[in-house]
């Protein structure tokens, strides 16, 4: 059995790259997982790359997704518990439904190196032992780069560096004396709360076509993204965002 | 006039994505810097990608690049000045052999938004005002992706954040508390100077058929990565590395 983990990009259907492509091409079965949280949409953006470069002969096995506590006493252990939830739930549709001369493919948002669970749940099934496969990685446009060219943004100053990270951990960050961030997993535009001159590039739904972005000092423009991110959940029942603060 | 920067991916002909090619084909003109620096092997790769992914219908200028002081005394004013002179060589290009109606095409390796001058150097053409044109940021795999799926890895711990960053800011960016570090633009492995004790996934060549990967425990690996880093270098004339950092 083969494995492949495949960045999609970030929801464009042409975002993905010549050689995802060929990999798509490659895939006999695609293992999606069942979200149920009305994000029907992103199961229709997953479709419609589908449906644009393949030629459709592969299979398409759903499989029920975990329960997951979005707010967590402990966050780590949470998600760990969580991985190891899917893996099983994935090896289960692997040993029962899958040949052993088959290749499986998993759709990956943006790129599978970033804030992504995928490698996490294969490692997880190779560790337990039942199934055995080799993977690989087809790396994807991530939504921060999606982000970066709307804006036509460097995200790094002259030489200087930059700093990833989450809405949880920025306010972290910051103390730590990051002032060049951007951010991701971002529930509530934790950036709302910066003491400080901050400038930010802003961006929601980014490769759809209800795609928003803001830009500017960020105390001006908080209410404008405020706006936008109810415009984008409300067109398309969903929101994800992305922003690069850098202090002004 | 429009223009658009098309990130092409790290290395490999298939590395960029169907939107890219797209753009590529939207192109009467590439604008290519002459590098004159030993690496006609990057524009080896520049032309493979268009005669895989174009009709061949464009015309292609190089342009001279303006000479650079690798290791000057302020890198922050040399970087800008090199600026200035490229911007004022591609000025006179598009004033000279390009019609108004004409799409011009700039060819950036892996992603334009990391440690790359084409967007500053566009907006620096911008700013002089003797030519007039809308500009657009087509994104591309950057070499750190490549990296992370080569080494099936992901760049951040669970939650944990990201810093990328050059090999002339490593230390500093450890001094300040950097426990996962992205390094690029290293010419000279500044991680051998690390304390402590540090695990490491190296890349070099990503995407060519010489690459080079390796990956362990900094301390261990230190003379393989040193005798891959001279192999590249040995098999393409040149060799261009990153790895991921992270404590151990
Ligand atoms: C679980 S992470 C996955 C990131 C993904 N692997 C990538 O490379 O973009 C989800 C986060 O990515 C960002 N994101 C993903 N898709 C996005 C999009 N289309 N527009 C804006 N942000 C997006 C948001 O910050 C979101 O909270
Ligand atoms: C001027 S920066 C440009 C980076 C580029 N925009 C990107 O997205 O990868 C050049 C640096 O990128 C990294 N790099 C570029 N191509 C690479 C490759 N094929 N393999 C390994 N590292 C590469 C190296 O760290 C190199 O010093």
């Amino acid at each position: 059995m083969r494995v492949r983990l495949i960045g999609i990009g970030p929801g464009g259907p042409d975002d993905l790259t010549v050689a995802a492509v060929h990999a798509l091409e490659s895939v006999d079965v695609f293992l999606v997982p069942d979200k149920k949280r009305g994000v029907d949409d992103l199961v229709a953006v997953r479709e419609q790359i589908l449906r644009r470069h393949t030629s459709g002969s592969h299979r398409m096995i759903v499989v029920p997704d975990p329960p997951r506590d979005r707010n967590p006493e402990r966050y780590g252990d949470e998600v760990r518990d969580w991985h190891a939830a899917r893996a099983e739930a994935y090896e289960t549709v692997l040993l029962e439904q899958v040949r052993e001369d088959e290749t499986v493919g998993f759709l990956v948002w943006g790129d599978p190196s970033l804030y992504d669970s995928t490698i996490r749940v294969v490692e997880r099934i190779l560790d337990r032992g039942r199934v055995r496969f080799d993977y690989d990685v087809v790396p994807g446009v991530s939504s921060v780069q999606l982000l970066a060219a709307r804006h036509r943004l460097v995200l790094n100053t002259i030489g200087g560096p930059i700093t990833v990270t989450t809405g949880r951990r920025l306010m972290q960050d910051v103390a730590a004396g990051a002032s060049n961030i951007v951010v991701m997993l971002d529930g509530g535009l934790a950036c709302a709360d910066l003491d400080g001159a901050w400038n930010i590039w802003w961006g929601a739904n980014l490769g759809t076509d209800d795609e928003e972005l803001v830009a500017g000092p960020l105390a001006e423009v908080l209410p404008a993204i405020r706006e936008a991110r109810a415009r984008a959940k409300g067109a398309r029942g969903w929101v994800m965002d992305t922003y690069l603060l850098r202090r002004g």
